[in-house]
């Protein structure tokens, strides 16, 4: 691979977190929505077990949002997901595939209903408010849609419920899984969900207002000292091992959301309104022809991957592998695919054409957890 | 600032030319439109020397296309930007600001005609096809959009000229600035256009197909070594003294075409199917206030910014700069700012909030050239 700086510019957005994140000695980063990611604090390896012991702050800033207010908001958020929503209450969080007229998939945002004519979209790696500007312009909807100055910051690992309920009560216990509620932090309300970007549990915090980031930072930091609290940022072992997707790198926009594995978040009967009605209703009814798959990869630690790399079976074309890497954990390589129809079966072997030698692969029946 | 390293994934592309670019030891790179952009090989200094005597290879890769085909092509076009298509011939590239309905800049690209039916969209950095998939699929029209297998190498520089009669024969010289035309390279067509990101002079090679990039690359190194050819990327000073706006850096979605200085690229008048019209027009009647300017900024070298710097005039806010670094050649701080009405004439004298201390500012009335 290469060595070299990030060049700093406002185009690349420094985070309200930024600060703490250097003095904390980031070593690895990328750029996520036109906004910096720490992604790396010490080897990936010790990164990894001190998230699944202790607890991690992890600046997500780059996890964006999408504000959609008035009297139309329903009306637009059902154009884009075939995820039905009529159901969905107020404080609830909805992982919510968007997609376009073919049914391909646009980004793959959570969803968070703050009120019924309120919601955000917290994006993944697109500029999807672009496609839903659009929208809004072309429809002529009574509708305002922006980028609120709202940061997320994560608590992850399995001391995170202790280190929250310092801070902020510990009320926030009854919180369930992808549920939200507003706690007061520094005179302002920030809302608060049991969410995040790792399999170890946590929330993420959605701190309003970037003067806010680093007084947040600070006391979190302070209140986690006795439980080995760190800086820590999304785990690529622990992402691909327990299959959290990553889109742009595991799923674009040639993916439908069957393909992505996503297919039960699809009711595409009950979803008339959103755009790719049609196109995923012929997906649903004549199937589909790849689908995402977790793999085990034998042999010694992968290199690192910055292309998608090829899968055979038998000589023949069974698909292709987009993030593969050494787990600490389960001491395999793991990874996730997307597999052709004939190959898609657990325990189908396969060859992953890593650059410097193939090796024998599984196809999995689920992710690693 | 700080020193990590980029996290090498999918989401943030490999360009055709990178192995290259790494073997050439880059030292600096962005991220733009998802793929890794490289900025700087020695220090900006030696760089920048080198452009304006030299000649350099730019992979500016990330520079995508939009490729816009079908019979209603012209249709599609014609909403996006308050400048006028209606003479424009094939084989020309314009510089195309475009908007949403409320004149707010989407992107600022370049806009290549290749046939009566078919465009090249050349974006900055921003996911300008969803914007423009989002009108295909709410108008219904009838064209294809897609990114083309397109990754455009800058030769840049005086002697640019030169090192690709060589490799394209010398009928390249009669291409005028902002033509374009195609050329044979290994059995395949590339279109080649008299442009860059750069004052300098060069060309843009807007190579086909992945599997072209190696060899394009060792072609004019081979046929330029001694013309002191060698890697180089966008160069901070050298575009900042010259003017060449950054989106996302210098303008957002928050500032229309006047205010980004590109006033005289918009006719509102014979315009009217851009979607941006009404609003335009308004802004165009009413006056707009802050526009884009060039300033001069006493003092030693500047740090990095990362953050948009404060500009007062009397202790009055006067404006932003967003753009700014130390001009090796003309021995000055030069810097690109967004500058309030009351204070946007030439020799204005201001205070630039630089975070180490205020510097005395001049603005002036034009760029560096």
């Amino acid at each position: 691979m290469f060595k070299a700086d990030i060049f700093p510019s406002i185009r690349i957005r420094k985070t309200p977190f930024w600060d703490r994140v250097v003095e904390a000695g980031v070593k690895s980063c990328s750029v996520y929505n036109h906004m910096l990611m720490p992604v790396r604090f010490e080897t990936y390896d010790i990164d990894y077990f001190h998230l699944k012991e202790h607890v991690q702050l992890w600046d997500v800033s780059c996890e964006r949002q999408i504000e959609v207010t008035g009297q139309e908001a329903t009306k637009l958020i059902e154009l884009l997901s075939p995820r039905p929503i009529k159901n969905l209450r107020i404080g609830k969080c909805l992982y919510f595939p968007v997609v376009d007229q073919h049914g391909g998939m646009l980004n793959d945002p959570v969803l968070l209903k703050l009120s019924e004519t309120r919601y955000w979209i917290s994006i993944a790696d697109s500029d999807y408010l672009l496609w839903v500007l659009a929208l809004v312009a072309a429809y002529n909807l009574n509708v305002k849609v922006f980028e609120p100055d709202v940061s997320p910051l994560g608590v992850q690992g399995p001391k995170s419920d202790e280190l929250m309920s310092r801070v902020f009560g510990s009320s926030i216990m009854d919180l369930k899984f992808f549920e939200f509620q507003a706690y007061e932090f520094a005179g302002k309300e920030h809302f608060v969900s049991r969410s995040g970007y790792s399999k170890q549990g946590g929330f993420e915090i959605y701190v309003e207002g970037f003067e806010n980031g680093i007084p947040m930072w600070d006391t979190l930091m302070e209140a986690g000292e006795d439980l080995s609290v760190r800086a820590g940022g999304p785990n690529y072992p622990e992402r691909v091992e327990g299959g959290l997707l990553s889109y742009g790198t595991d799923i674009t926009l040639n993916n439908n959301p069957f393909e992505s594995g996503l297919g039960k978040y699809c009711d595409v009967n009950s979803t008339p309104k959103c755009l790719g009605y049609e196109a995923l209703k012929r997906v649903f009814e004549n199937g589909w022809e790849r689908e995402i798959r977790s793999l085990d990869v034998e042999g010694d630690k992968v290199p690192l991957c910055h292309v998608p790399w090829k899968v055979t079976a038998d000589g023949e074309f069974a698909g292709n592998v987009t993030s593969i890497t050494w787990s600490p954990g389960f001491k395999t390589n793991v990874a996730i695919g997307m597999i052709e129809k004939e190959f898609w079966n657990p325990n189908t072997e396969v060859l992953v054409h890593a650059p410097d030698y193939p090796r024998k692969a599984k196809v999995r029946d689920k992710f690693f957890i």
